[in-house]
């Protein structure tokens, strides 16, 4: 409990625009921001890194980055070695499970939130989970969401024997272009966050993966530079 | 899908008695049945080696064991430097929550069989909670299991495109003695589990434990004599 009165909130921030609008949305309710990446076998550590060095420059209280094995279970081009779809149209992005899917990835994320939660006996989960996402991907729909706060209400201490928990998805009805003009509302620096599924090794992004494409058509649907580009030069 | 037309199932298997009377039920429906434990930052690894031989010897399809970083978000003398209780009478073992417990430890164990299980197109994840556990330990309650599965269910492709995931707990009613008894009916060779919180170098029971007395109540009560004791010489 801190002197605003608020308990703790744990935040899943993986160095992407998102989470990191995320991050800003919970430090503006008040109360400790714990923040909690996961290496999980992805392609290159950028978006670790980015993680770390946002949750610092933002204010977060603390920051974890936790190893977990799902890549030694198969299932995801993310995190094994086939190719990352490029060059797709926004529709064939939209439509169906892509390939790029990890299995059950949120509901593991969620899960390790909640086992920090309960030891730090914070009252809130943040995850970035939103409109852009949940037309592929089974465990960003608000369903799902809803149905992981109320099992992590029965699973915990802090659900059983306190005030409750809450799972908040503050981005879950936005736009990606919605999202952008909420967090650079918030003061987010952008070109501190990565999207790039596949980057050069200076970091520069590839521009042509789904996550690219989406990011670039979020940044011209708010009428805003992405300032990311702007450091690479590529703006 | 195998011969016998049943899709295959995910065992979570620890190395302990209870679940290793699961596997034989989980075997009993037929379909290929893996097994999936878990290295969480345990003070030893004999349950790990005795998971590892129970789901060879009792014909699993697969066997693996899964890392994960639960003692870095800390809270339990399970994975940290507390002192394991001792000499406890059954009716303290039953009352709250006991300090052995490992924050969201079930919710995670289950995150990653539903990964696996998308991963397999699996039907069933198969769970050892029982009615034992329960009075201490918020995430064996049945509203627990069915909370879990309904999530499960909405967040992955088996759950919203197949004919879903059922997750199973097939001793979650039963008491030690009945378990002892079921898996002994099964054929189950209990001188392979492990129960032991604190073993010696040799892999002798310390008696004395919680999950010691548990077993020895459990074993009395079935009218048996444990193949562990036996096997070291105590019975």
């Amino acid at each position: 409990m801190t002197e605003s009165g608020k308990k703790p909130a744990i935040v899943l921030l993986s160095g992407g625009l998102d989470s990191a609008t995320v991050l800003a949305c919970a430090l503006r309710e008040g109360g400790a921001c714990h923040t909690l990446a996961f290496r999980y076998g992805q392609r290159h550590s950028l978006e670790l890194e980015a993680a770390s060095d946002l949750s610092r420059a933002m204010g977060a209280a603390s920051h974890r980055t936790v190893d977990i094995d799902l890549s030694s279970l198969g299932g995801s081009s993310l995190t094994g070695h086939g190719e990352v779809p490029k060059g797709r149209s926004e529709s064939e992005i939209g439509g169906g499970v892509p390939t790029t899917y990890v299995p059950a990835r949120n509901t593991v994320f969620l899960s390790f939130a909640l086992a920090w939660a309960e030891v730090l006996d914070a009252s809130r989960i943040y995850i970035g989970v939103n409109a852009v996402d949940y037309s592929g991907y089974p465990d960003c729909r608000p369903e799902f969401i809803e149905a992981f706060e109320r099992m992590a209400n029965l699973a915990t201490r802090i659900g059983t024997e306190g005030e409750g928990l809450q799972v908040v998805a503050p981005l879950q009805r936005l736009s990606k272009s919605e999202i952008i003009r909420l967090g650079t509302t918030l003061g987010v620096d952008y070109s501190r966050t990565r999207s790039c599924y596949d980057p050069a090794s200076d970091g520069r992004p590839c521009l042509r993966c789904d996550s690219c494409q989406l990011r670039l058509a979020g940044f011209a649907g708010a009428g805003l530079v992405d300032p990311l580009l702007t450091r690479f030069g590529l703006a």
